[in-house]
């Protein structure tokens, strides 16, 4: 019979077992599990460097789930150096900080969800009124900012939000306590930035500039000995990450969790090995693009370092 | 602030904590971990009724992973009453009663897999002679059948293979075992149909009849009190489990897990509310659709149980 | 600057230009456009073969579209040798030859819709009175066939309905006029296969063998100096036309039309590249696959032949 | 027979026909080519309110296809009247107006395109080389924009760029000359970004303002009677369209055109019926979700209206 180096092992599972046993148990378990036990490994691969500049990105509908405090302890335990999201994680961290979001169904009807002043975000419910709650908190925060400062970056803008937090679930407080920089290259779409509308009528001084935050990101890049990504999902957050890594070269290591498919030429899409040919990273690195939703799986890979 | 049901909550979690911790939490944690947090309630409510018949349904790609000791379990416990599958299910049970798989990579080169005699599965490499294999361990089970009776059906058969196998992780061998039907109405389309093609040229009067397996499953579902359905990827061994309820005004309960998306309007990928139209689920059932890699969804769903 | 050897094109598009015009610049457009250029490239290359077996598969929900009249008029023109299907495509074909499907809405509600008696397929709607329909034409059918022989083959008893039909836009009818064979292994899946049951009850040595018509398609593959795929959708359907071709060394053309992906190691997910590691399709083949719904890419795809 | 108020049709296809004859017969052919007839049911009333602003959001990846000139053409006949769009499309608007990308394959070694200068994005090629002509066309534009004034916004430095490109199948030069502001709120995260990065280097008072855009973008959408969107795609160009008509009760009409899916929570995956809940379409709008590769669907769609 011809012999292989690696083989299919059957699970053996017991709901009283550990999650670093079943995590364990993936590796050899075949399609997805399998790369789940092989982006832990790369993890811990990049975790084992004297020197690196791990980043995590993701997208904004995942900081609306059980997994922001997972994301919040990465940064609050120095795991990640910088992060990198869009503008509605922004908006739902302060949210999350001073109230909470409700769990529905992804077939609710919609109509009436709107007459009830719910939006819908997959099976979360938002109620209208927290975004009147951000609309509060937010205002005294541009004030502030304006005050020291009439241009800032979007990081600069989103350290000081941090500091006004007090939620130990928050990544942002943790961010400006540990003075990780939050990166997010598309602020405006989101309800801050309708905020910064509202705000600029009255303060037409009042500037967010967006290439400052391109030359601080380039600049902690280019100084670093290795780097790694940890990329949950697609759009600008995914590519941000990986594309300023050009300048250097590429990632060192990289993984990637996601839904999105290749073949419609997206970034969102676009496997490990696409980012190969761009020098977003490196031939050598050992990337890993796991299949499935954040959800489910990333808590699963953030098990074996907590 | 607006007053909801349910919150989102977050995560806490350890590589030391339980996987019934983690499903716990994961109810509440939105998006894709809430829904096997559903699942596994479905399924709580199906294994609570006094007198049910639970159909478990697989794809034949999924015997060849780590989940087939968890089919295997199942069968064994007696925790379902019917299984249905495909084909290659029937040869991967057999292959794997007396062998093992290799474990690859999804981005292996074919061509040169070709060359090597390695058949890749996903992730997953079958070598060339676990099929010359196959066709050693099936041919006197064919003689033996066929000396009883030169008419069978696909579960009779699969019953009689069932009986030689001694692999204790063998969904085949507990269900002849524990008398659990194992039906497979496409049974020719795999290697086993290759090796009756075989057999017929020899044995003219070789016959497996597909009619009676309909009418022993529409029997035991006829009989049934009340019926469940767990239905794991798509195809026919999906619809077999659902179209067959059809007689008896649909399941009482039904969990889905799958990859597939509906706007193809393929059965694959069409949601349980689709088979409320039909008849095929009651409207009353708890239906939950999982998205994700069964690899990781299921042994997650099914630690609540084990 | 860089040379290369194909470069993108942009479309230059206009509602009274011809489809050819359309499907001659999608070649040059990148994407999946790309990919339906190629793919008539391959079915070209096929055709132009002097004596080859072009095999043609897809999923029965296809059969419920407007596509059955393209699927017929490719069997009424004799462009392809063998078709091969699920059992739902011949409920569709039975009942679409004497009847018409509703067009709804991928949104609609079910638990209204089974009130009404309308089954929904994706956004296709079939009243419950056509499968009153198909039980009173396919029962004198199952009668004529057993009265003539007692036990059949799904594709003998698929040409003896075809004999039935008067629909010009019906494959069956057209597949008998021109001896071209409908293999379907999982026949009994189906409303036909509930029908069989009923009929069973009183007849139980009705027999349906399928270990016929694996020989019957085994040996068109053997005896085929060339052989050609158009398969359309995945399951057991796509399965058995690559399947049989490994005793031939694998298919000489190929073409995939699917939505389903790979990295949940299914067969409807699997690519080109991985049949080529079985042998179910060969290295110098030129197989492609496009990523889309068929209802879109085949009629595109195929008017190049018509 | 239960009579219905729509039923599918099939499809009558010629290579000799044209497109409206094909998007005529798709409305009624089922699963998603209904859609693209439904979608173009819904542009058509969009462009038939006397006054409507029309919103174009696109990624980056569709302006490296073919699809660019049907772009160019709706601008430049005022089809739309604001576009939507992430950085990497003002990179190859730029680079497409003076070169050509290559044409290659999904599956080609990204290790091998890597060593050869070519950067692959789906199955196009970037030669590197097509980067340093990137750089040599946007610093004297830097350098104008600078002088003129060192804070600028992403739109207004967009419209000086479109100044100077002179090919007839930019979409940036006909902006400019049709005064249709296009709109990046994420637009560091390109090589225009890495360029922005360099340039303030040496000139540390350059500043890209994206609060500007966004109260600009916010003045036109509440100064509107009616608005549609054409939204194709995900990420922060999907969103950044109906976001911005939170502060209007939502779009008048709008269709996606999408291959993301909904389970995971996504906004990109999010269906319009989601977007309903959040007031960003109005109930009463005609939304279409079009499920496919804009590649193919978008040239069908827009044929009817050029």
């Amino acid at each position: 019979m011809t012999k292989l180096n690696d083989y299919v092992k059957n699970y053996d599972i017991r709901g009283d077992m550990t999650l670093n046993e079943l995590t364990s148990q993936m590796m050899d378990a075949g399609f997805q599990a399998t790369n789940i036990g092989r982006a832990i490994e790369t993890i811990k691969a990049m975790k084992e460097e004297k020197e690196i500049t791990v980043i995590l990105s993701f997208t904004a509908n995942m900081m609306a789930t059980g997994l922001r405090s997972i994301f919040a302890k990465m940064v609050k335990e120095k795991f990640v150096d910088v992060v990198i999201t869009t503008g509605g994680s922004i908006d739902h961290d302060i949210i999350l900080s001073h109230d909470k979001y409700g769990l529905g169904d992804f077939n609710m009807n919609d109509v009436e969800l709107h007459k009830k002043g719910l939006n819908r975000l997959g099976n979360t419910l938002i109620p209208t009124d927290r975004y009147v709650l951000l609309e509060e908190k937010i205002k005294p925060i541009f004030e502030d900012v304006y005050k020291k400062n009439k241009t800032t970056n979007p990081s600069d803008l989103i350290n000081e939000i941090g500091k006004t937090l007090k939620d130990d679930n928050s990544v942002l407080k943790w961010a400006s306590k540990n003075d990780i920089p939050i990166f997010c290259p598309g602020i405006t779409d989101s309800s801050i930035g309708l905020q910064m509308f509202f705000y600029k009528q009255d303060h037409p001084d009042f500037v967010v500039d967006v290439t400052g935050d391109m030359k601080k990101l380039a600049n902690i890049v280019l100084l670093s000995k290795k780097t790694g990504g940890i990329i949950l999902g697609g759009g600008v957050s995914k590519h941000h990450a990986i594309g300023v890594n050009v300048v250097r070269g590429g990632l060192d290591y990289a993984i990637y969790v996601t839904t999105a498919e290749q073949w419609d030429g997206s970034l969102s899409g676009a496997r490990t090995n696409e980012a190969v040919s761009w020098g977003k990273i490196q031939e050598k690195a050992r990337p890993v693009t796991v299949h499935g939703d954040a959800t489910i799986v990333f808590p699963l890979i953030m098990s074996r370092f907590f």
